[in-house]
């Protein structure tokens, strides 16, 4: 079975039935699974971390976006968080036995759709960006949805799909394919803010560091510590195991140990399977292996056979 | 949501439709799941992996019990494994939310239910042991079928369950508490097999080493290797990385490094999870944090709904 995730941002985080009604939609498909919703009251936006198989995920999201653009009004949303349009963005994650190249084709798809059957313009992002400049996301939304009708019409800025006019009430919307993001952060035995910065700039890709890599210090008052703050943007590549055991040897040039790390959020599991292989030098070790995993696919064959489109 | 596994073998490994009929008992049970069913012919047995809540597993393992006391004919069974019922032994191991205390209780049910109403004679075994000399499933078994109905009759054998006299043609049956087993196998770079032994001696239980430890050299001829062959009893006590890194120790010792290891068959989630978090000194990291298990709670759930009893 093929998995995605995605996790689309939606302009609402105040008005629950709003986001019920959007989230309602993916509820009526096959083989797509509801992990998460969470609403921000300050930024005003709403995140839902799906996963599914992708052809469903794909028409789940296309009502999704119909809906919220029938329901949220740009015009009158206000809130912290940069945003262009009703459906702000719709990342799509590869998870298992898909390629980055099918994510990619599907997030062409479903941005085409959008494009033509809601009249919402779509720029693709990160790895299907059609141009370099676009594959940063802030780099898109610059100018947010209050400025961009003056965007669209700058010839850099035509959008991917649809035509250079904005949804009068929803907007832009931008969908791309991107890794599996890990929030990864390592706490240090030191109050030394300056150490958790210079281990944060040694690692990370902007620095030329791991490509992979964004991390920052953080100052951990209540803990009396800093931390090397770290997003893992393809756990991948740019490896769990070989990020920490590079703030370990840096750490030890200023002779400080580390006291712990976390990992805020989820992780796939092939992330743990690395750093367990690497550690203990496993040799084909896989998912087939975990127990769990096999309960999950004997249920997911049952899911299949029981739900109906 | 509970969860044990189970492992019964039962003494037919011939007559695939045997084994059927005996599987075909637990798959009438909501929140059952079979993982693996294997037939060995020179062993004359099967091996059922299932996993599952407690009381539906419990009452699976009943019903299968039953139709391989109605099936099965030790009096004719040929087979070099050794064997003293029809259904041999049933290992119920904790998963999730399930104390050890629990499964010995729910053993000493199951057990008292196939006395009763199968009249076939129940020894308990390993953590459910009511008597040292019982720990050991070997000691159980010894005399096998063939053996039983004199052995039955001694003091010391009186079964824990069901009346001293052997069923004629299923035998006895042990049912026992004991952890998930992990065989985990480490090479090593040396063709000689006197260092696997020697390591394999160092680490084990019963020379002095880790108490959940069992462990042999082996010879890997095709790899021009040796190999510390080892079965890990209870991970969660006697943990992967602390064996791995002993063996590494022992290895340099002779000079000699580890190639590679592997985890033959399965391994529980929580055994990778304590790895990374020992080497990444990861703080409370919890199966909740693996996306994959997202899902398969969610599944679960959806079971819930759809199945019935």
């Amino acid at each position: 079975m093929k998995w995605i995730e995605t996790v689309p941002n939606f302009s609402e985080g105040r008005r629950k039935e709003v986001v019920d009604a959007i989230v309602a939609q993916a509820k009526a498909y096959d083989h797509v699974w509801i992990l998460d919703e969470s609403l921000d009251y300050d930024h005003n936006r709403s995140v839902v971390t799906m996963v599914g198989e992708p052809e469903s995920v794909l028409k789940a999201l296309f009502d999704m976006t119909k809906k919220a653009s029938e329901l949220i009004d740009l015009r009158v949303h206000r809130g912290e968080h940069p945003r262009m349009g009703a459906t702000d963005v719709i990342p799509l994650i590869p998870l298992r036995n898909v390629t980055v190249e099918e994510c990619v084709t599907h997030a062409a798809t479903l941005g085409k759709r959008i494009a033509e059957e809601l009249e919402i313009p779509v720029y693709l992002y990160e790895k299907s960006a059609t141009r370099d400049e676009r594959k940063d996301l802030s780099n898109i939304r610059q100018g947010q949805f209050e400025g961009f009708a003056a965007k669209i019409q700058k010839p850099e800025w035509c959008p991917d799909f649809g035509r250079r006019e904005i949804h009068p009430s929803a907007g832009a919307c931008a969908v791309g394919v991107r890794e599996f993001l890990i929030a990864f952060n390592i706490n240090l035995r030191t109050q030394d803010l300056e150490i958790a910065n210079k281990i944060a700039k040694a690692i990370r890709n902007i620095s030329g560091g791991f490509r992979y890599v964004k991390a920052l210090g953080m100052e951990l008052k209540e803990k009396q510590m800093v931390q090397v703050s770290i997003n893992m943007t393809n756990y991948k590549r740019s490896t769990l195991f070989r990020v920490y055991e590079m703030v370990k040897l840096e750490a030890e040039r200023y002779a400080v140990a580390i006291d712990s790390s976390e990992i805020v959020g989820l992780t796939p599991l092939q992330a743990l399977i690395d750093v367990a292989s690497f550690y203990l030098r496993l040799d084909g070790l896989t998912p087939e292996n975990v127990l769990e995993m096999k309960m999950l696919e004997i249920l997911m064959k049952d899911a299949d056979g029981q739900k109906t489109s």
